[in-house]
Parts: structure tokens; sequence; C-alpha cells
């Protein structure tokens, strides 16, 4: 496993990342010295998965209030860095009631143990054999440490549930092919990269037995917001009985959010796509709940109809 | 419109392709001197589309026979090239009767025919202001001029029925990003490139009203293989009421094949989607018939069952 201050640090004076948008060719860290340059880690990928950015925006915070700068200031250029993870704002308004450099390495610890949670239930779920599909990087890179997602499958596997696991590329970024590819092989768990395109067939020809991803905001319904794909998959799993397991922490929960219409979705350069042609670049898209065979937190597993269970789950 | 002549012919002593792998960055020529040569650039992919793999396996014939090299010899490297594509048996299976050079010409000329006629019918399916999505490459380069979806596209455009294109990338080729969207770009028709795993939110959104795709083999109950990717747009498709129209000729019907499942599915080098993690590289799938609203051949519109209409439709 990938240490958390590896992934993300307070470090002196700077929030100090493992570069996302480099690996697995280079480990390169990037550091930032005012949450502007924090803010910009997190607009420009260098980190990203919803646990970790509102890690990251919480360190933004502790740095701001060691250099005596100004927090509202802070708070407004960090909340604006990404649209759609809602962990950012919790995050952020957490850090509003004690800006400490404490605080934020607590809320990074916790989130790295609500991870060992969400594994501990999610594992509950499956059964030996189960080759598994994933789509994008819920791992620890997405999280701070462990993993949603990937924190599942690797209790799974240590607990010889695990068989195999699909991972979708994930164009247009590659967090599949790029950031699990690397977290699995590093945990020595047998899988393959796969088009995004070929998940289809593969569940036709019975080679599927769940879905796991992460979530970037789970709606007060059920209705959950994930890099964009997602919600394909969910169309196609549900036409092969195939369950999907979304996991992610109750910081990811937005009860403020009725439904997933009330979700806003990120467009992202076209150039991500192509330099050369016209193009449309959607970086989530929101699986409705009636898709979804179960959402996993740190409390528990929900299961529809997931307003009430959610409502209680979220802590205030 | 690609003048055919310009995607493959035979010169002289030479098949000539336009190298589809450097398109659209480089348009550079490959010129093949025996049959051969034809069918590594059948298998490397420098020609790919079913009906164009099969005009260019005539063409290989007629070198051979030009040449007087052994035309047994010459079938069996053609026939063994690439799987999937029943064009390319069917093309082998009529140069048979006839070698020469007139008659590879003849396949040829037909082959964009038959685009023309699939395109007129096609365009009947189709009501003002459609908004299409597509995936891979059914275009003039596939066909071996104007092609079969991509032909739909523009007898559609040309009538004022059409209103936008979505192209799915592609991956792991990227023939929509690469090909399809230069064709379309060079027909002026307003298009926008994505990520394949976007289709599914489009198609939410209400921004599909319809996918149209080519065929590498249509098994005599309506079964279809295409490009790797087209069957999950067919199981979306159907869970939003969106229709699918498989647009391909009479000569990618294959009769002795009774479903899907007898068709062989090509696998590709794992490094076309990573060199450094394990992959599987499926290229093509295949959509059960009960997903296809429509397959449009040059003779006519077929729909459910497939089986009659199918069988009526192939010529002796």
């Amino acid at each position: 496993m990938l240490e958390p201050e590896r992934i993300l640090r307070l470090e002196g004076d700077a929030v100090v990342f493992l570069d996302q948008r480099r690996l697995p060719l280079e480990e390169i860290e990037v550091r930032c010295r005012d949450a502007g340059e924090v803010a910009v880690a997190i607009r420009t990928m260098v980190v990203r998965g919803a646990p970790a950015i509102g890690v990251a925006a919480a360190y933004g915070i502790a740095l701001a209030a060691s250099r005596g700068d100004d927090l509202a200031a802070a708070d407004t250029v960090l909340r604006a860095s990404r649209p759609t993870a809602v962990n950012l704002a919790w995050a952020l308004d957490e850090m509003r009631e004690d800006p400490s450099t404490e605080h934020a390495r607590r809320i990074h610890a916790d989130e790295v143990d609500r991870c060992r949670r969400m594994a501990a239930h999610a594992a509950e779920l499956l059964s030996p054999g189960t080759r598994a599909l994933t789509h994008c990087n819920a791992g620890g890179l997405a999280t701070g440490g462990y993993g949603s997602a990937v924190g599942a499958l690797l209790t799974a596997w240590e607990r010889g549930l695990l068989q195999h696991v699909w991972v979708d590329e994930t164009r247009p970024l590659l967090q599949g092919a790029r950031l699990t590819a690397w977290e699995l092989e590093t945990a020595a768990i047998p899988h393959a990269v796969i088009a995004d395109s070929a998940a289809g067939s593969l569940m036709a020809a019975g080679e599927v037995d769940c879905v796991i991803t992460g979530a970037d905001r789970i709606a007060a319904n059920g209705d959950t917001a994930n890099k964009i794909g997602t919600y394909s998959l969910a169309v196609l799993a549900h036409h092969h009985a195939v369950p999907l397991y979304i996991i992610a922490p109750t910081t990811t929960v937005d009860l403020g959010t009725p439904s997933g219409d009330a979700i806003p979705i990120e467009e992202r350069d076209p150039a991500e796509i192509t330099s050369r042609f016209a193009a449309r670049n959607p970086a989530f898209d929101v699986t409705p709940a009636g898709l979804i065979a179960a959402i996993v937190t740190e409390e528990r597993v929900h299961r529809a109809p997931f307003s009430a269970t959610l409502a209680g789950a979220v802590t205030a």
C-alpha cells in the first residue's frame, strides 16, 4: 500500500503532492506554497479523486493559516477549483471551525480510516472467486491512502475472495491504465486493462461478477456522480444482472443535493480528447440510484431505497 | 468525398493503399508488390473496414494472377490475414472464378455503388434534425469509397436531415477520432469526438436520436459483429429507446454463420492498449439481433425477425 504521506502531506511551508499526471512513468513531487497553488494542483489534476481533493483543500487552508493569509480568500479559491466532488466543500466547511495543521492531518487520517472500514463492509458483499471490474482510479491515490473501490479490492484479495480485476483504462486521462493498474500491480493482484468499450462484451461473456467504483458525489436519493463512463457501466451491469457497488465515504454523500439532476457536472478541456478535432469532454456522469446494487460507506452497506439510510448515515 | 482510387487501387505492379494508420496527420501511400504484402497490409491495418478488406484481397489476387504467382497460395495467405470480417472470404471466393484485374476493379466499384444504395435506404429512416452517434470508422476508408454508416450520414446531410454527429473516439486505435472525424470534417458536417464512455450519459441527456454503425459480419439471424464497443452501445441505446441502425452491404451478411456465437472474434495485441500493463484487447464484439432496430443493406431495410429477409437478400 502507498503510504498516505507519499500521496500528499503538509511539510514545512508547502503542501507536497505526488504528481498523479506523471504516474506511473515518473514519480515526481509538486510543492505548493500557498492555497492558490494548491487550487491549481487540484484543477490540473496533480491530485484527483474526491476524498484526496478534500484532504488537499484542508491542507491548503492549514497552509494559509500558518502563513497568516486571508482564510476567506483561500477558501474561495480552493472551493472553485473543481465543481463535482462534494468532499472539497465538506473539508473546507470543516476547516472553517479549526484551520490548524493538526485538524487537516486528522481529516487526512480519518479518510484513510474510513477506507479501511468501507473495505471491510464491501468484502462482505463478495464471494470467493470474484472477478470485479473497476473504472477510473478509486485507489489510495484518490483518497489519500488505501482507497475506496481499490481498498475494497485489496481487502477482498487479502481474504482470498478476489480472482481477477478488469481495469477500464478510463479515457481520456487513463486513470485506470495509469493509476489503478499501478496500484494493483504493487499489491500483486491479477488484473488486465481493457478499453472502456470492452466492458459490455466481457459481461455478456459472463466474465464479470461485479462492478466496483468510487464516487465523486452521492445525492440524498442515492444517485451517484462519478467518472464519465460509470453510468454506461451501470446500464450494462443492470442489463447483465451484474451488481454495481459504489464504495465511498460519508464525506461524499451530499444530503443538500436531493437527486442527480442537481449535481454539477464538470466539462473539461476538449483538448484532453484531441487537439485537432471538435470534441466534448464531460468529466463525470450521474448513475441513477435504481441501477446501484449497494452503496458502501465506512458506516455500513446501504441498499435501496437509499434516501432513508443515507440521511441517517451522514454525521452532522 | 474521398475518391475510391485514393483509398486503394491496383496500379502497375502494386496494390497501393492510403496508410490508414497515419491518418489524419500524414497522407502516405503504401505499395504492396505481391499477395503476401497485401496480407501484411490487412493484418497491420494499413487498410481496415470489412468491405475495404474484401476489395484489398481481390486486388491481391489480381496482382498474383498478373505476376503468374500460385493463386491457391495467395488465397491462403490473404484469407488468414484477419478473421472476423466475412467480406474477405467473400471477395476471395469471387476471385476464384475470375482472378482478373477487371474483376477486382468491378468488385471495388460494386462496393462503392452498394454504399450509395445503402445510404439512400438509411436516409429514409431518419427525421430532420437527427443527432446521430457513430462508432469506429464505417466511412469511405472502410469500404473503398463513400462509406456505409458514414455514407448514410453524408446522404442524410445532403438531404437536410442531419443536425450533428457524435463520434466515439474508438479506443484503442482511435478510428473514430482519426478517420471518421476527418471524413466528416472534409464533408463539413457538424460533429464532436467523445470518449467512448460518454455515449451513455449523452443518451440519458436526450442528445442522441440514433446510433449508426457499420458491421464486420452479420450472422443469418441478424446478430452483428462490429468494432468492440458496438455491443455496449447497443445495450445503452436499447435502455434509452434509441434505435441502432446497422448499415452494411450484403457482402457482409454470412448465411453460413447461424448466429453471433459462431462468429470468430479477433484478439489483437494487448500492446495496442498499453505496453506496460497486462491487458486484453478483443477487436470486435457481437450485438444480438434483438438489440438492432434495422439492418440496412444496399437492397433494403431489414427489420426483425431478420432471418427471413436476410436469407432472401444475399445473392448466391
